[in-house]
């Protein structure tokens, strides 16, 4: 199949063409870099939220019941599940992929887990264009699953329209994360596998943090006007699925009311042409003292202590033909 | 005082010219680099111990209670407290802070908390540097306090010799993180806290995560013969911090024994050496977009939907003088 064939069919909607868009960028294949190029233009279209909240939440449980629900309401849905990595376990989401399963022979549903190839930036890179190729395909809702630890998760949040946090009771670490402000305030915070006793102990004290927030302070104008619902599911049996679908339509009319949405936009789409161009250099910076003999030797010099790691950086940066490298720091 | 003066007293330990070379670091002003140039051939002698975990888990008491311990038995102390920040609260560890006072008057012991100043990559450079120059002044044990979300933290964690997980009971979220291999297996893991009900769970699920992690994996030599201890403390009383002492010496020992404290060395500074590098070009490139129309224009086709993020990236690296930089994806 041809660069512009596999366009085509892409923005045509077709499955095995986004299949295959995606494995070209995940693979990191020139090919995958230039149909996103070609089809940028016919995205913006969808609405895409991004889950985020401790491993074992129910994230995919969760979204799996979003996907039937929006389903049931003639939308299409592109779901695109991140795996985290480590170099100790690996596959540990497998079992929540599974529970996705009841979509997979719906053309109406395209789902895609992503693995951490262990490429410095590669995931997050590879993610947010996959992002693009479903939007272009011409899903309605995207929704972009990330366990919220890890810079690279972050980046992937930073494309999103919406913001979900996931949390279940239990989730101490997190609320202490958000009341610390370690944590950003997401646009809708949910507490899944609410039928535990501990549930409305949660709620209260996420409440807490809340009013405690000052908000005013935030740069984002749709962030002062907006009132963060707290939404109880219990994702297995579908409970308080619905309240989530009025939660995130009740954002999207927000900040499509206040003209957010474009703002929001532009400072993620500054973000991820950053984050690419970051990571492309620091990958390049790692081949470069891979394979270079003389960064081998600038890298033994720090070990020796005989040169520091900052006016070491300066002569990697410089060698990586960064012009004026010296002049910075 | 001139550039030289300032090393020289930093070398005999001078607490008040740490200080000021900590505050030129922090400021990104030249004469700090410079300082830390002229300096870091006196590095290396230190024991670097970080210490990770949720907000509200007691780091910092517990450092305070440890810091305590060690100038008993004659050593001399550095801490590094890093400041998580937000842009929605601020200041959420000075109530932490307060209470390393009691060692405010001891000249054995440096305090030094360090604010997330807004600049990309800056914290943690700054940071680094600092660790550096606790070192060259003769700190015996420089303890570096984050908390565990977030790269820059991340990256602060990559220059201690020995890392220290602080959980308290009902850390969940962080248990989680650690089975699905989405939290990095630490050194040591600290129960804080142990005076709740809960404990005895806690310490249960986290011998079975460890029991679980397959640390033979690991690319880390000494990794694979250690047994990661897990020792419970109660830091307001004192309680379990001479365990806590006896596990860092003994994996001190471990390393060492081992012959892998060099190997571990070797690669944080080579982390090191990247992160810097990496931030100061994402730093340039931040300044760049910001100040220049032509960056602007670019931004602008992106939001337009007539350039895509990845293409807009390779023009910004072009730009900024990377050299071949078309070439990379």
């Amino acid at each position: 199949m041809s660069g512009s064939t596999l366009a085509k069919r892409l923005l045509e909607g077709d499955q095995r063409a986004l299949a295959r868009a995606i494995t070209l960028v995940e693979d990191d294949r020139p090919e995958g870099w230039a149909l996103v190029k070609e089809v940028y233009p016919h995205t913006g279209n969808a609405a895409i939220v991004g889950f985020t909240g401790p491993p074992g939440a129910g994230k995919s449980t969760l979204i799996g019941a979003l996907t039937r629900a929006r389903r049931q309401a003639g939308r299409t849905v592109g779901v695109l599940s991140i795996d985290p990595s480590s170099p100790f376990s690996h596959g540990a989401l497998l079992g929540d992929r599974i529970r996705l399963s009841e979509h997979f022979l719906d053309g109406g549903v395209f789902i895609r887990s992503m693995a951490n190839r262990g490429a410095l930036g590669g995931l997050s890179e590879a993610a947010l264009q996959a992002a693009l190729l479903l939007d272009a395909a011409g899903r309605q809702d995207v929704f972009v699953e990330t366990v919220g630890v890890g810079q690279a998760e972050i980046d992937i949040i930073d494309h999103a329209d919406t913001v979900v946090l996931v949390l279940m009771p239990g989730s101490g670490d997190s609320i202490q994360a958000l009341k610390a402000g370690v944590m950003e305030i997401p646009d809708v915070i949910v507490i899944n596998k609410a039928d535990h006793p501990l549930t409305n102990i949660a709620v209260r004290e996420i409440r807490a943090v809340l009013s405690l927030t000052n908000l005013d302070q935030s740069t984002d104008d749709a962030r002062r006007s907006w009132s963060v619902p707290i939404v109880k599911t219990e994702a297995t049996n579908g409970k308080g699925v619905d309240e989530l679908v009025e939660a995130l339509e009740g954002h999207r009319a927000h900040i499509l009311a206040e003209d957010q949405l474009a703002v929001r936009r532009r400072r993620n789409l500054r973000n991820e042409m950053l984050s690419i161009a970051t990571a492309r250099m620091r990958r390049r910076m790692e081949e470069e003292l891979h394979g270079d003999p003389e960064f081998q030797r600038l890298l033994e010099e720090v070990v020796q202590r005989r040169l520091d790691p900052a006016s070491a950086a300066t002569l990697l940066l410089e060698r990586s033909g960064v012009s004026g490298a010296g002049t910075v720091g």
